[in-house]
């Protein structure tokens, strides 16, 4: 993208109502609007553009991200890093291990004693069901208790690298990714996309991917079939999300037990396992009354229940029957690949290979999300910051 | 703070005889003089009123700040780093678990290594009597000797963070609390502060935070009351700078085994759990001989030794005892509260909550305290270089 | 050095051939031609005056280096550290404890994921044989699909930190310290190195060292004498790199199993442990079948071998036999020195005190040999970008 092509984007970001997004957290994408949404692309794609002319876009002189992550991580820690980095922040890791965070007391107190010079707050949180997004929740009350009672001199944004609810970056990566690919937003409205259970020889795989997917998806009037197989249900909180924007949007969302269903007639296939919500909530109480016996015995029971599954995989027979046969795949990285990195897993070799440098563009865009994310919550104008930041012409490398 | 309240307060820095600061280590607070505290002091007002005011206070376009903690810290590890930052410097973690320091030899080379671009060395080393200021200084030599050698550029200045004798950033970031809640420095003399011992369910908590709070406010013209029960005594050493600088002040420095006669009439309080020096003493002997028994029944006699003591808690009806019923409650955080982070603690509930905010306050000064130390350690005119950092007014944030 | 010994050396940098640094890896030293290794001292040379002078050489607004260890280290990771910060560049390891790093397909994955804003790769990778210069040439052909396909906005080069072939930051610091010793890289041609192993307790030190020193100093009509116990050969390769270089440049490359012989007259001396080739491609193997026993008993046999050449040891005694008696002694660090670090090593004490500081010195060129090897990648015409620097005269501490 030229210099021409940015100012355009910028123009277009300034017709957008964004403003609200200053000051404040990013948790999940239908909290929102559809203009919100829209700034965060657009501010995504000119951010890369402006990295992609050699053009600074560093807007602290100092400062701290903070990031917090109790699930190791490494492509989230490097896009979190990356989006830090290229806005100017030194990122700064709380490592759960040295700290005493328990209850919601020290919650408080860590949020404090965490933030006296950060600007951003990252948190991944998605092993337990009813958790991750509380918690989040808890960390920015306690931030905007300290900035109101002057702890703290400025209120750290929070911006959600994954929670048991949703897992924002990836779906707006994901989102990114469709935009592109359909040449625009505006040629959306009708795709239909098969966000589908996979199976995985693995256990556990959070539910965030696919209720982030039907969380945004729907709201820009696709065709969003959800399948899976018995058992595997996700929050009814979110389907009921999805349905009514899929309403008010034009859309469609559908549920079903047949990956076959899913994937006819499908622009995009999003094939995938995750663990069955009821057994993560299980878990969940499990987990606090300390009861690991429990959890083996629940780990092996789903193990011989994600077995009865194995024929949900993405194969080039599958792939035939959607739009053309030629639907676009996608998957949030890594994946299971039969015959590569595990006997039978979600998706063929060659369907997967055939994929693969899209699904790694598709990947390429979660820094610019976040660095999103970060600037329309760190900057009101975020139009006219950008349009002085691209005047200013600082060269990001010499 | 207003821009002409910075320029008020560099210019009351400029008054001050600080410069011999600059290129040495802070290591015990009562190795530097009155003003070079008071520069300490205002030179944080400076660089928070500053930050305030989003200019920024970089000094290093690049550079090092190296950590070294031989303990685990979330607190002052976010307080080092947001400190290093402010300045421009990047932290680089010295993890030991990953190098070979051991003995006098490489403690020498070890230092050297790490140092090849370090502008401020940050050490928390406070878990064995007469070892962790040892090791200090032995690095502060040793870099000495690389920078007379030209084995160096430059010579990083060492900035204790909790040693086995004092911990100066607490102790000042406690007393520029102190000196905000009363108005001023010049009010502190007369004053009454109560450093008392406090049961905790825990062992061998440091006993930097009393002596770094003896061996500082004595210097101030304050009467400071130490308590604890017998047998829990601090390093007579220190005892005995904190007698000469309260004659020299014309404070007061009294010893009691009584939490009520502290208490009484104190305009301050603060009470908090430390370990027996005379049986840190003997744990470092066991922990020399490798005798890991030795220590775990160590543990378990001073475990519950301090269970006789259960009573030395900071009770509503001890605060009622002190100045107008309504001293200051300090604590260097986390607390052991009662009720909430364990049964019986060193503080009933209801007293740490109704001064968790000035707490969190009190907190809030270390990462500005320990930029100071730094800031006068590279900078002989810190004066002058504020006023241009003021007067650059670069954002800190765009 | 002074801004016009600064400016001097631009000018003999402009004379050099180096262009073809320019985006190309660092992989192993024979790669490259006599005048990008010239190129490679001079820019480090001139980035270490411009730091003496207080001259900023950063080149970068924001980006990452990326660090890989497979191997801890302390000293290697802070040069990384020092030389990204001293070009402006953040770091971000990638724990692989916390990735999936498996095989050729994740490789390829894992190596765009951690690169969408990555300027440089650092890998050290130097435990099993036949392996870590493979694995950085997967790496790299990796980056360099991501690039050529759009997935990546910049080809990150790499570094090699250390790998079972060579270890170039090392032996081109090991070489810049004989440069200056010496007065020059035109003294050099018929001064004699004895690289030799030595006797130490431990087990298992890479061959990087030795094959590095042997690849890099025969290019110079240096007198390279290789000396072991049978049974301690390097690789066969490495060895023929050697003799082939060596006669091309006029020196010399002999092999003997005797100490006495490599030693007498030589001008340098780098005794050091190192393990047997053929043991360490046998543990490779082992390794490979996840033969634990296997592993552990090969251990038991090479220390025990180890102790039949107890008496190759650098003593004074041996140092006295080399040329005037006072060759320059050399090591990597850190030394196993007799009666300090361990009862019998690799070198008497006195031995090493003579020359502790002059090794400190060897070790401080590291930083700086990897800033040049980064920044002649990244700036295809070094000489006029470091000109510009100079003049820009941005203070590196205000």
């Amino acid at each position: 993208m030229d210099k021409l092509g940015i100012e355009e984007l910028i123009r277009e970001l300034s017709t957008l109502d964004y403003q609200n997004m200053y000051s404040s957290d990013f948790l999940l994408t239908w909290e929102k609007s559809i203009d919100e949404i829209s700034a965060t692309f657009t501010v995504a794609e000119i951010l890369r553009g402006m990295r992609e002319q050699n053009i600074s876009s560093r807007i602290f002189d100092s400062g701290l991200g903070v990031s917090l992550f109790r699930d190791n991580s490494t492509r989230t820690r490097f896009s979190f890093t990356s989006a830090c980095n290229l806005l100017g922040l030194e990122v700064q890791d709380l490592d759960e291990g040295k700290s005493q965070i328990a209850h919601g007391e020290t919650v408080r107190e860590t949020a404090n004693m965490i933030s006296f010079m950060a600007d951003v707050i990252g948190i991944r949180d998605d092993m337990y069901i009813g958790k991750g997004n509380t918690y989040m929740r808890n960390v920015a009350e306690s931030v905007q208790a300290g900035y109101d009672e002057g702890v703290l001199e400025q209120r750290p944004t929070l911006v959600n690298l994954q929670c048991d609810i949703d897992h924002p970056t990836q779906s707006m990566s994901d989102m990114l990714h469709i935009i592109k690919h359909f040449g625009g937003i505006e040629n959306l409205a009708g795709k239909k996309i098969a966000m589908t259970w996979a199976y995985s020889p693995s256990y556990g795989k959070p539910l965030s991917v696919p209720q982030g997917v039907i969380g945004l998806m729907t709201r820009f009037g696709m065709d969003v079939a959800l399948a899976h197989p018995e058992g595997y249900e996700v929050m009814p909180e979110v389907e009921g999300v999805a349905a009514r924007q899929a309403a008010e949007s034009g859309g469609r969302f559908t549920k079903s037990n047949s990956m076959e269903e899913a994937f006819a007639g499908a622009d995009i296939v999003y094939p995938k396992s995750w663990a069955p919500f009821a057994a993560m909530e299980k878990r969940t109480d499990l987990y606090g009354k300390g009861d690991m016996d429990g959890i083996a015995s629940l780990e092996q029971e789903l193990l011989s229940q994600n077995k009865k599954y194995m024929d949900w995989t993405c194969t080039e027979e599958r792939m035939a029957t959607t739009h053309n046969g030629s639907a676009l795949y996608m998957h949030c990285l890594p994946a299971d690949i039969s015959g590569v990195s595990c006997e039978h897993g979600e998706v063929e070799a060659s369907v997967f290979d055939r994929y693969r440098v899209p699904q790694y563009k598709e990947a390429s865009y979660k820094p610019y999300i976040i660095a999103a994310m970060m600037f329309l919550a760190k900057q009101k104008n975020a139009a006219d910051v950008l349009q002085r930041l691209l005047e200013r012409g600082t060269p990001r490398a010499f």
